[in-house]
């Protein structure tokens, strides 16, 4: 079942795995890093092997040249979009969405760190991440409007609204407008603000901080903060007496007991 | 199916459609535009009439005379309930309720615009818009404790907490207290704040904007934003696949793509 | 059914009742405020017996020597959690979890203040509270992550990004990182901050205020807030249309009118 993506050989984006962190790129830095339906269907793959991989804990998805990511590209593939039929145009738009739900499910947090462009399909990676930071001149544009299309993409219209609020969502969504890097700090969508030659140093820091805790409990984490998106109250809370007593029974409980009472920071093996 | 709202001459409150836009007042500035059953019903069936209404795209509720709202008349609608039997008590609870669910419903960008007073069903009405506009002087207050009610008016309990956070909901609901323009702005209440002389120059702006872009798309936005309001995470993701690729199908996505490859700006035709 | 708390004399936390607001301490602020299991079951049954109590109509959580609560104790809870079997394990975080919901179904406002610290469970009861005071000096940390459990603890994974948004709430789950009194203040997790010598003067006028106004009206307010957690927009209309219908055939409502006319101030007595 257990599968080793530390090899991992993409082709159409960067990938290295290091002390069980993935890096990942997109690697078009002259077109401030467009998705084509290759990059798509490449990133929904390895996302969906990494709910198996055990040689990585995290994964920080990271700007090049500046730029995180411009979205879908225009020429290949908005485009050829114009020409489908419906069911080309839903197979699209499944395998977009299907690159979210990898992401969410893959079972491991993800540190977005965004300078520069990140608008389209670039904002909602940064979107469907657990924790993001972003330089001062990041530019984040939920842009399908001024595409002629509409705000629900790979699932901007339930995700953004619980990061934001729904009344600056609504309205990223209906205008298409840039959200500045001060907004998106000032508003939650971004976790901190960090100087370019700072970000993915500070990115790195924090996924080998997040890596060096109890790595099966934060799985279950982020289990739970999806699992519980439209549960009530008190089935979530069920839920989690379920999960935490899970947690409960690995060895880094254990070992965290055992540091405290020797008075010892824990190391934590992730089981 | 089609009706055409631009001739609309309702008797409770102020309608005019000026290039798809249709702007709304309520008319008793003398005692800061009260609610009626009269006008809570006019309303009610306005915008159910705007889902088939192909004459307007957007809806910008505005002030009169310096206030927006002061909520349901004291003496026109709290006396009478005061003596009404539980038949007669939800069938008005129920219609009150009608008017958010119509301004859900009616597949329009609501764009209000708040000065002076707005309490009661008036916080309610700018609740349920899709963005909230204000000037400094905006005073919000969801005051039903303070009349003997719940905080559980017309959907308060649901959107408020969603829209400021669940903690700020609760202190406002509980204690009925009023909400500055500056918290309103901080919290994401309000979209921003704007002196009183540019506010309905610039709600009418903010309009005129969105209804120059795709106005099925922005349907299609709406709708979505309502409908993945209690959905799973993965089940928000596919209604959003298949969302967007109805969307595909317009030719207002076809227009923003020529468009761009013309090196022009997109005309959009609402089709 | 009714039932009197004034008299109760817990012995595992601090009790006191004065013009129908209960004030709760933990007790042990040389540790600063640990729980163990039996102050955990002496708060649930506390809070189960609050839905029929008629001479409390809001409970005030208060902090204890400069600290709120430092959580279970390593000593007295987590040591006997390493040596427990599933069965066991899962009694344990139901009866925690079943503390959350006695605080969110007794159908009475809970105002907590913090001072100092407020980790783990400690964290856990302020963010389950309605209303959330705090001094500059609080540290309030969901810390379960350095312990070598999930952040799903107790309800934390729901309700904690429908307080402060879901990207602040996700960093905070993984890192266990303490949230300072000013974030706190800033993303809406603290009402607002207090100096320590007024915190306790403070947080007693607002729940004075609070039970001044309609008391069974604010007990369907607290409901509808837990009730409508995951309702889809439209039932969330309709039940507040129900539940208001209820609240307009209280004496309070028509006192609230009657004073009204009267130019009065309303005497509310909460039925």
């Amino acid at each position: 079942m257990a599968k080793q993506l530390a090899g991992l050989s993409p082709k159409h984006f960067l990938w290295t795995v290091e002390d069980r962190v993935a890096q990942v790129r997109l690697n078009r830095p002259e077109r401030k890093n467009p998705l084509t339906f290759e990059s798509y269907a490449e990133l929904r793959d390895t996302f969906r092997d990494l709910v198996y991989a055990d040689d990585v804990d995290a994964v920080v998805f990271l700007p090049n040249g500046g730029n995180f990511c411009s979205g879908g590209d225009v020429h290949e593939i908005i485009g050829p979009l114009v020409d489908m039929d419906m069911k080309q145009l839903l197979a699209f738009t499944r395998m977009t969405g299907d690159l979210v739900k990898a992401m969410l499910n893959c079972g491991k947090p993800i540190i977005t760190a965004v300078d520069g462009v990140a608008v389209g399909a670039g904002a909602i990676i940064a979107m469907a991440s657990d924790i993001r930071l972003a330089t001062p001149e990041a530019k984040t544009g939920f842009l399908f409007t001024r595409v002629g299309l509409a705000g629900c993409d790979m699932g901007a219209c339930a995700m953004l609204p619980r990061i934001i609020g729904q009344g600056r969502a609504a309205e990223l969504l209906y205008t298409g407008r840039t959200m500045s890097a001060e907004e998106g700090d000032r508003w939650g969508f971004y976790n901190r603000l960090i100087d370019a030659d700072s970000l993915e140093a500070e990115a790195l820091e924090l996924a080998r901080r997040i890596v060096a805790g109890p790595t099966f409990a934060h799985g279950i984490t982020k289990t739970q903060l999806n699992q519980e998106w439209s549960m009530g109250l008190d089935q979530a809370i069920e839920a989690e007496a379920q999960a935490q007593a899970i947690c409960m029974q690995t060895r880094d409980f254990e070992r965290a007991y055992r540091a405290f009472v020797a008075k010892e920071k824990p190391v934590f093996e992730g089981d």
